[in-house]
């Protein structure tokens, strides 16, 4: 087992999260640091002081913020074979330079779905039971009521007899899919890229979309954001959803149209739980403040705080197969990348 | 394959909500309705109307509200062989009387647990990330912020080598540990009437009730209320609670010392999840309606709306099992009634 010289490149207030002291000791253990530099984290790869280390960096550790590795950045380092990255998606770093040099590539992308999957489950079993609006009503009038109360004023809440319509079988859709086996719903999984029969083997059934759009109780996206899925939740679609129907979105804000699903939210039909909005970061006037029936948090699903040290884990994991010769579980493949975010 | 004479006691409006159109002709198919009322609902066994049912009725189908099934009640039903409660609790209607006449009873206490525990993991995955309160930053600040702000505002959220403890491992609190397993956390397990090797099998690991609460970053109640577990949850056991941990509550208030735990709310030391105070349902002066910190839910993480569903349709599976003289999946023996709810 060799020992590989590897560089840092994030923004630097990533790496203490990624790693705690633990960790920063097994990085030290499972790899020499690049130029000498230890706590070394690039920002610029033209920056002179990080130039001896880059020159000697043989595993690059991306992470959020990375600088982008195009032909000028890779001809710094001239010894580098692997790219192994904390985060999820790649593309914002990885160029076509990266590729054409046979680089190695390997992203946190699994590990990196398990918080938004974790959210998505937690939002799909409060907004099937309404628990929102019943915490606000219960709040607003001070009484308790009972079970009958709650059942004639929501109607048929809860997840018996529902539809969970999962739209893409990425990383996060296949392990929302996984997880809502702990329901007795019915998963319906739209997916142009996945065979019919491997949405069948995880317990879901293949849907087009508007036939899913249409039964589900709730519709949850995991597609990426491609010039393809651009407002996938179209005027048209969103008119499709049932009544009383929630959409989830936590993947990209362009995969639906706001101004569309704002009139649907104020009109009272549907709700909505969204975690990424277009634009994202959403600006402050935005109406989106103003609306009722929606569930709006800032981006936060994916992995933040202690779940970094998950995706700091996996990384270390990931060196310390590629520094065994092992095959790197993260790997990413060029031909991929068009059907994935 | 007989077919029994079914009476059916409980709240009337409960009815359409046990069972649609669907569930009352399987019900006309598996039963004859005693006195030949189909639809009749008796609330009161001494109400001279139902007498003629009474006297044939071979099987009882409960429900929430159901009367007092003492000797009085039972003298009017000389036919009666089984007590099919649609409910969790037994408790509320089954007298010694019951067990004295050796009559068979059961419960949908299993399904019941569905939805308490949907709540519970909804809950433990939003208390463990914080959501409630990012929202609510979110809204207030209109600033989306990035990881960085959230992963340093909140500290270590999310679910990444979390402990997780369980308090009582009743239907619901089995259903929670299971249901657990699709998070990476610790499970800790605390029930004096478990033994430890059945609580290892579940994947969690056995602990005394000071030693779980000392460890959780969030503490999930699911004890039956009995005098041994008033106020479990007293003043000096929520000192014993992690800064920033959560305790949730989703089985009887009067497990936990509601003055004691406001004083922690208020200090901002603990965060809670109640969906059952103490008394309950919440009177509108009650201070918790005031306290920051708090999800407070009317006592609603129970079967509603479409969930009551659910219960129908296990209880006429139970009566088709006991029609064809097969075992009743939900029997309750009189003599664990004193360790459930």
């Amino acid at each position: 087992m060799s020992r590989p010289v590897v560089a840092v490149a994030m923004r630097p207030a990533l790496r203490p999260h990624l790693f705690d002291a633990a960790a920063e000791a097994r990085l030290a253990l499972l790899a020499a640091p690049a130029g000498g530099q230890g706590a070394l984290v690039v920002q610029d790869f033209a920056d002179p002081r990080a130039a001896a280390a880059l020159a000697e960096a043989e595993v690059l550790v991306s992470g959020w913020d990375c600088p982008r590795l195009d032909g000028a950045a890779l001809a710094r380092m001239p010894r580098l074979a692997a790219v192994l990255h904390s985060g999820g998606s790649v593309k914002h770093h990885v160029t076509d330079a990266v590729w054409a040099r046979g680089l190695a590539v390997s992203s946190a992308v699994a590990d990196n779905a398990v918080p938004v999957a974790e959210y998505t489950l937690a939002m799909i079993i409060t907004a099937a039971k309404r628990l929102p609006a019943m915490e606000r009503a219960f709040r607003a009038d001070r009484n308790g009521h009972d079970w009958q109360h709650w059942s004639e004023a929501f109607g048929p809440v809860g997840n018996h007899r529902r539809v969970i319509g999962v739209v893409g079988l990425s990383r996060v859709g296949r392990r929302v899919v996984e997880m809502l086996r702990v329901l007795d719903a019915t998963v319906l999984v739209h997916d142009p890229y996945v065979p019919e029969a491997a949405i069948r083997e995880l317990g879901a059934l293949p849907a087009g979309l508007d036939e899913l759009v249409v039964a589900a109780d709730v519709v949850t996206l995991h597609a990426p954001a491609t010039p393809a899925t651009r407002h996938q939740m179209d005027r048209r679609r969103l008119g499709l959803m049932r009544d009383g129907s929630t959409l989830i979105n936590t993947a990209r804000g362009s995969l639906v149209d706001t101004a569309a699903l704002a009139d649907e939210l104020r009109r009272g039909r549907l709700h909505a739980v969204l975690d990424v909005t277009d634009p994202d970061p959403l600006p402050a006037g935005s109406e989106l403040f103003g609306l009722p029936n929606l569930t709006l948090t800032p981006h936060v699903a994916g992995s933040i705080g202690g779940e970094l040290r998950r995706l700091g884990d996996f990384v270390l994991d990931e060196l310390q197969r590629w520094a065994a010769g092992r095959e790197l579980l993260g790997r990413v493949l060029p031909e991929t990348l068009p059907s994935i975010a």
